[in-house]
């Protein structure tokens, strides 16, 4: 198992490598907060690009370093858009992150989210009741049951940790699950990162742009660092714009401009544990 | 008729209470303001959800404890979404909201719009001339002649007082009309609410995510008073944000602070008058 | 040719213009930033509206002042909505700006900025790689190569003058290059505006929403006006906001207050240089 000095010096590579090569992550993601993903994604140093077609979706795939698939807003057109950039990521060994958002709810998302697990994403990001769900639906897990309520988590992150080491294991990537105290995996070695603010849940897309920053990173990471390193700035973002904000208007912003400006190392230091398996 | 006391407690009531059970208010709302409907509907306590696809709406409408359909920005799939949603609202008694924004404009708006007469929105919220129209469309009240233009008013919202009690006595639920004076009315009883700013104007998603708030509040409170607490928090917050901000850009953030962080009392105390109709 | 003093003096009247008689200029673009443009069209005195449906953007193409169309974030429907916006508004001689972000990915968008260059847009506005490669599409221009990342330029501004020329000599209007300092031609007259900011280049948009605004000011403008106007607030505006900005999120707030803010001698004052084509 690698050591916490290890983990940090990852997530300090990562930080600093997605400010220097400004990696390219597209993003096929509902409509609702597709501009804070952006900003978020551009905020950390990232490249952003959101289709909806699916040559679009191909030819950014195939030229990104990275890419994003949020399921929420569901558009006609993303049944056949949805299945085949996964396809091309999977082939092309593209990393990739699925948000599962709204798992359970809908014709297309259920049927994508069924063929995404040989897909096998990157990094799946969600709260502990979209992870539980996505691990039942791929029968990887059959032993909690998940309680989703539109795009709230009924259940603690606690309730996910064998749904999320489940689906890390069968990916080979890692899963990351959002929560009072975050939870990300790669099925082998459990970090538990701190911070953040109740704010986050205020804003709408806190969650969505993560995952989006997830996959900036994961341009330049292995997803278990990708994943931790896109958990640990949002929590350090998250409690330091709290520290100033005075409401949810205020938070956006103040959220923004510390993912701009927060130093690699400060990412690093961002509190957390690890566990084995 | 309640006297002003009594509106005013019931007031208090919706504002606690949204603040406290977090109701979730599904929307289909257009892509333009979708983000900022979201994040006044966070802020004010709610829970937001938005979609695109029937059998999505058909879950969410079911499962919300309120709805929110605003008609701009129309896609080609809402001419099946939207019927069959309003349709599941009804029948199964779930308030909702319609905002009826850019109404004259477009074949699949027009058809929904004649066909919402039967489903009966809870509230009806627009500017004057949106209120005037579809009263005329509704063939309510033939009097007046509407002066729509693209998404702005070129009505006064006294114009628009035969047009809305109409409406309201057609739904037995409440309209809106948003102005320099907004009014609010169930049909019987007429609140006028002052406060606001110029501002207002002056960002886009004012109207529409005041809509998305009343729906929000629709989950805790009888129409007339949901639409009329949506009224005056926002008439508060918006006078307040006014005072504090330098323009548009910073009037949005302050905005959202304010609706996060006035107290239900304010918003109670923020000015009306009361009329029998 | 004009007087660098006869251009100022007429953006003093453009902006001037624009805040007295807040013309509507609708829009077909992009969701991830469709907010952003609707609120620096706004911000500046503007009205706005967008609209996804062939009937829909036919009646607002024909009932404002001008019009923009982006061509990021297609959907299914933009195969018919496109081309027949465009048509419309050539023949009825209305002002429109093109934004050909991405050109070169996807079939609609190819086959869309293929035909458009019989509808003449008034104003072209792109970064360097995207308006060599129009008139590369075009078959203006055949020396240059150019070099599109996504959304990103990776061609300086002066490699796009001969393109933009050519294209404005064969649009009748004018063409608007960003970039570290930013070109404005109607084929006669080079302008070359400075200013901005590289926090314009950390939130998404800042292209998007420069192209809608140029849109505002080309309904009471020449081409050449509106396009060196919108430049020109946008420079100043990016400059002062990012003096007093911490970082992205607050400097999209200040600049949006900025551009209801500025004086319009200031705009007019913002330094450019002119030079014969």
């Amino acid at each position: 198992m690698k050591s916490k000095t290890e983990i940090q010096n990852g997530i300090i590579k990562a930080v600093n490598a997605v400010r220097e090569n400004n990696p390219m992550a597209g993003s096929i993601t509902n409509t609702i907060t597709i501009n804070f993903v952006a900003n978020a994604q551009l905020a950390v140093g990232g490249s952003a690009a959101m289709v909806y077609l699916p040559d679009e979706a191909e030819f950014l795939a195939k030229a990104g370093g990275a890419f994003y698939i949020n399921v929420g807003g569901i558009l006609p057109i993303y049944e056949q858009t949805l299945p085949l950039t996964a396809q091309v990521l999977h082939e092309n060994q593209i990393p990739w992150v699925l948000d599962p958002v709204a798992i359970g709810i809908g014709e297309i998302r259920t049927k994508f989210l069924l063929q995404s697990k040989e897909f096998k994403p990157s990094i799946i990001r969600g709260n502990a009741s979209e992870i539980i769900a996505l691990a039942g639906l791929w029968e990887l897990e059959g032993e909690n049951k998940s309680n989703v309520r539109g795009v709230d988590s009924t259940d603690p992150v606690a309730a996910a940790k064998a749904a999320a080491v489940a689906l890390a294991k069968w990916t080979g990537g890692a899963v990351a699950v959002s929560g009072e105290t975050d939870l990300v995996t790669d099925g082998a070695v459990i970090a538990y990162s701190r911070g953040g603010s109740d704010l986050m849940k205020k804003i709408t897309g806190s969650g969505c742009s993560l995952g989006g920053v997830a996959a900036v990173y994961a341009a330049e990471a292995d997803p278990f660092t990708a994943a931790l390193t896109a958990t640990a700035i949002y929590n350090f973002a998250g409690r330091a714009a709290a520290q100033k904000a005075k409401g949810p208007g205020s938070f956006q912003v103040q959220f923004l401009d510390e993912l701009h400006n927060v130093s690699a190392e400060d990412v690093a230091n961002n509190p957390f544990e690890i566990e084995e398996v």
